[in-house]
């Protein structure tokens, strides 16, 4: 647990060595991302109002576990084991839960506890400076009337979803906890269109540069992009899994009518797979056309070379004739003898550029 | 609502990221075509005759919700939510299927939804000028007596199926809503392959120029068709699963006698299917192809430079060879000199060439 | 039905585009082959005898939908929808049914219709002249005692099939009209394995020719081979499909005595793809081949090119230095100056050669 | 039947397509090895002893078809139909299970006829000398106490088998004919890892040889090595099916003390289809390689090429200029003049190279 | 069994063909590794205390089958088939499950014998030096309250587990054999973590350097790291299935308890599974970039070669020129010949450099 968290430079995978060897159920976040605080609030709302704070400690929640109201509670920060720890306690979890919440390289999943579902997805964030997508840990515990989501650092995309509760606009206050966990993934998975958004655009100005330009950067981006698209792959491609398990779930946990929303989601989910696919497929394409494109300029500076050798080594051959000292040569002491040899020159280029074109080399 | 539209050069995908953040069953038109008008037409019949309409507001509708006779709706164009909300309150839509109608980036889906069923398909079209796939959305929802249809704009290729109805020709005015669902798709299938011919006749004519012709401007087409090709699989694709649940749906909407019909409905799609996996299969075989002709003209030309070094670097030394200055060398006084140097080197040259066939070199 | 039917150039697709917007169930013959005249022979058999003989109209058929003999009718000729249509009417087929029998584009499948099973295949003939697979469309309907076959030219190889019938050999007669399909499905599959013999022949001589030759024809050999390979796999595999549904069918009309042969005759069409799949790989490793032979090529003509420039550009430079007309110049006037020279040549040439030979470039 | 066997070279496949047009059931033998006989042994066993014999007729074997104790007949040679159809009428087999013993080319199958179960297999061997491996059909029919084994020429790997029941070790006397038929295919499936094995150590060989030599010699063995590994996988993977549904088949002629054995027998397949991959994977990772240092290799002789041309055009240009005739020149005439140019010479030299490699060309 | 065991280089598979021919169930120990010695250690523990000490005769481990007390005996050596024999004597194992515990080429698999399970997998650990994955055996035999584990050496990844058995820490001592089995191999799965870390990192400094570097050692490195990676997925991905079958297997000998641990570890094989595809793609992306910036680099020399022969045959040829020996030519005696001349030369320079410059050549 006291083990140091050291910052790593950013990888398609981080460490995950360091837990090797410990029990099962070991608490350690394995991510690299906030300080050593953890901040909860929680948001308990019914269908005639709502109450909004921060909690100092785990043991505030355990009332809320069994309320008729609606409580979230959002815990940002995963860099302290013990306080969640506290809240696992106070709530009832398993310790496996635990430890798949701090366990940041956790691939999306669904499990059914009975007493409550336990989900993990990734948040994604597209960082236009360094050109790649950020990702962030996000696990929810759906219970009877209350959900627990916990994230690596403050701010998030739900603000939506906030003010809807706070204004009691749209379904959210009136439906229950399954509604808010819908809502919150929903939100999520918006997020993966803005990504998408972004990673696209980066492949249409490729590939509209590979046919005119012949920097070698090109292909650096194209990998550069292929990572990103493997990099996003891995972490939705499961989600996709997990929501459609959570859709026909027979927990009593999810509602009926929560259930078409769970469709569309899916649905949604189901868009940002096709969409990773057909960027794969695209990146091969212009793969293909920028090797194609390099060979053809091979090409063209071969022929160059071609041409000049072609045209000028016969040239330089007959001035070497020409140019040897031998005593007795025909034409040297002839009046028209540098008339008929650079005619004779003339000729064989006109000739051999007349091959060239005819054979189609030039 | 009010988010500004504007107009994108064609994508594989469009922008998506705009709904970001929204509640779920926000209604916004994500789409480039259209103006801000609305036009919904009015089809009623039934075996004995039929009534045709404009439709100035949407509450006219709800009367036929329940009416005995089949009404066939027609919305072209979907800038205005509004409008659309109306409507789908008239007819009782939830607010997913209302969402879905505006999202033109919506794939091909089916659900049911108990009363109704509400499927999404595409109405493609090949834009020879731009030589590419034109898309336009196309969602359908199919009642006990009733179908609507919503397109993005005016003009469509349903125009067969209203003769039928106005004419009382073929089955059309005896069967049921679910029929009229079937046609429609069954014409908007059979466009696709309109399409498919067209693209197949750029298909083969780049075939034939592959090993004719040595324009790099085969490479971009093969590239540029790779991604009409990845276009429409990701509209028909889905349609296939949709169509394919639709047969087998024992939604009480589609009647016994419609279902020989799915099933050829849906063979047409399984064939559309087989066909784009042909051309893909195809393009890829084409372009192997095309960078071993490119392989094979590298070839070529550096057997042009090959034979021109190797033939006149040695000639130009020999010249090199006695046009030096020395004042004590063989062969430069006698007058057979020149003659014997020149045959040697013409001897020379016979022997390259003659090593070179025998190598196959050349 | 009065559209013209235009000859085309044989593609892996003929159009398809001009049934489009038609009612469903129109029928099309969209093939191009055979003049307009259709043939309709019967044969009608029992374990006792048989009776053979040509129809004239298709109203003659319908007395034996009913016969306890088995009737074999075959119809030669597509081209005359208003026939076809006359002989579904007397038999009683569904409309979609006739489409699909002159749609000669219908890929291979089964559809039970209780009273009836439909069967779409394709009679396969490799033309060794043009190089390529030439298809026939043959659609089957199995009825009780009755087995309707279409085709779309006269000429099948059905012939041993009618012998064994006439004379009374085999199993044929003695077995109910589910086994004449068998048979029919049989002698189509065994003229498969005709095909692929053809196929695997040219496939083992361009392998041989590969290595030894260097003619860019090979790779649009190879081509048009996997073109061929594609052109099969497309006609072949949906009958896998359809034969194993054939034989897990509960229809009625399939009896228990025939499935062994059912099963025999998938196991046929699995060995049949198994080996286009073997194809398929053999090409794709025979391209590899191809273009690394290519590429090493490449690298010997190169290398010619690396030793004649760097033996001669080195000499001709130093015959240069001596071909210079500077007034004071070493060795020009020694009596040993060109043998010296001569020498230093020689031993520059040897020097180079056998680092060239260490360094294993040549 | 009367049909002349030519021997073929090798193939992939051999001939199918003299079978065309037969009867369903026609017994022909289309491979190409053993001559004119048939020898059958039939080796009688029970817990107590065994008994061992050469059989001159078909019918001697029909006692034992009932017989209490086990019976297997082994038969050595397909090339005489009658022989074997006088077999299959004593044990009572089925006209298509003959077809199948003499059909060389047949698959691996399993196929459950109720009273007995024919089993299809390869035995393959890998023949040292001409590098490939070399195929023998077998085909097993297990009855309730007896197992019939065909196999196309005499030598077998069942001498171990046979000793084992001649000296009573292992459990071989001890249970039914069904775990004789385990045996059987458990040491045909032994002799794949020897092939496997030979294969290894060739490409192990040629792995290494990749990067250390360059001939071109090593791309066609390469595609000798994916040949094999193709017809190795053509024969060994129907197998693994056979064994599995052979392992949960409900026939009761397997018994239940068996089943572990074929689990294990199953899993060693397995294991040989897992390495078949995996040769796959690395000879395609082996291509990469080789492609990837020919193109390294084009590389080095091509910068040859262009230090040569670089440092040695510019330096030959400059002895031209010198070798000029003009009557009016600079530096001709001075006594200087051959030092100052040898001199710049020299520096151009070092200053190219120089900038060689700083730019990392050389 | 007296066959002698050679030791053999490390290749993806050993020579498994010694084995061929021996009757099934033979106790072939077919590694390379470990002296002749058989190390077992007895560790029997309940809740209250535990006892541990060595074992010198197999026997002395009947008792243990039957006590209440779990009991983990484990076994460091396989080459005394001997001593094994009389082990799985005494606890009343399969022959078949002792033939695979020797068999160290066994892939991992999982057995229900009803009243023991029988668990293979791999210990992996990665050798730094060897740069490579080296594999250990490991077999576990998990009785109603033992568990048996077979190791191929001494040493092992198992302390931390003795140490919670020792001191009672964690669950271990509370609960039955079958989470001791769920702890072995979640700490050989632990492992493969630091396995994949290791070669994530090679994979990304082997990334970082492709583009930087040319050596083409890089090229010889990824195939490396692609052959440690067929190694790793041979030894893991049957893993998966093993511990999904384990964990919705209906043996009484998993409990209810141990349930939500299995399937904890069933994610993790899957996320190891995840990664090492990733690295797979990202391989092959790489590959991808090499062998680009091969072609690059390959473009960039011959431009050198193009514009060194361009410049300088043609100028070299008009040196040419004025170096021949005619009585009459033109500028010879002129005083502005030479100047003349030689500001030509500079001009065509000029000019050829700019055209190359304007068409992007250079």
């Amino acid at each position: 647990m006291s083990r140091k968290q050291r910052p790593t430079r950013r990888a398609l995978y981080r460490q995950r060595s360091e837990k090797s060897g410990l029990p099962p159920g070991s608490l350690v976040y394995v991510g690299d991302r906030g300080g050593s605080s953890v901040r909860m609030t929680l948001l308990d709302y019914s269908d005639t109002g709502y109450t909004e704070r921060l909690i100092a400690a785990p043991d505030e929640c355990a009332p809320f576990r069994q309320s008729q109201s609606i409580t979230w509670i959002n815990v940002d920060g995963l860099s302290v084991p013990k306080t969640l720890e506290g809240l696992g306690g106070a709530m009832g979890f398993h310790n496996l839960v635990l430890e798949d919440i701090l366990n940041t390289e956790q691939r999306p999943k669904f499990e059914d506890y009975g007493d409550y579902v336990f989900v993990v997805a990734k948040m994604l964030e597209f960082n236009t400076d360094a050109g790649h997508v950020k990702p962030e840990h996000l696990a929810l515990v759906l219970g009877r009337n209350f959900l627990v989501s916990f994230q690596e650092v403050a701010g998030d995309p739900f603000e939506p979803v906030r003010a809807r509760i706070r204004t009691g606009a749209g379904k959210t206050r009136k439906l229950g906890a399954d509604y808010l966990l819908y809502s919150l993934l929903d939100v999520t998975v918006d997020q993966y269109f803005v990504v998408l958004d972004r990673l696209g655009e980066r492949i249409e100005q490729l590939d509209q540069l590979i046919l005119s330009s012949e920097s070698p950067r090109i292909m650096g981006e194209m990998h550069a992009l292929k990572r990103e698209i493997l990099f996003l792959r891995k972490n939705v491609v499961p989600l996709r899994e997990v929501v459609n398990t959570l859709r026909h779930s027979d927990s009593a946990l999810i509602d009926e009518a929560t259930r078409p929303f769970l469709r569309d989601l899916h649905d949604h989910i189901v868009q940002v797979v096709d969409r990773i696919e057909t960027y794969r497929d695209l990146l091969s394409s212009m793969l293909d056309l920028y090797l194609s494109s390099v060979s053809n300029r091979t090409n063209t500076v071969l022929k160059i070379v071609a041409v000049f050798s072609s045209v000028f080594l016969p040239l330089t051959f007959m001035t070497g004739i020409f140019g040897m000292n031998f005593e007795f040569m025909p034409l040297l002491h002839s009046p028209k003898g540098f008339v008929v040899i650079v005619t004779s020159m003339v000729a064989i280029v006109v000739v051999m550029l007349a091959i060239f074109r005819w054979r189609r080399w030039i």
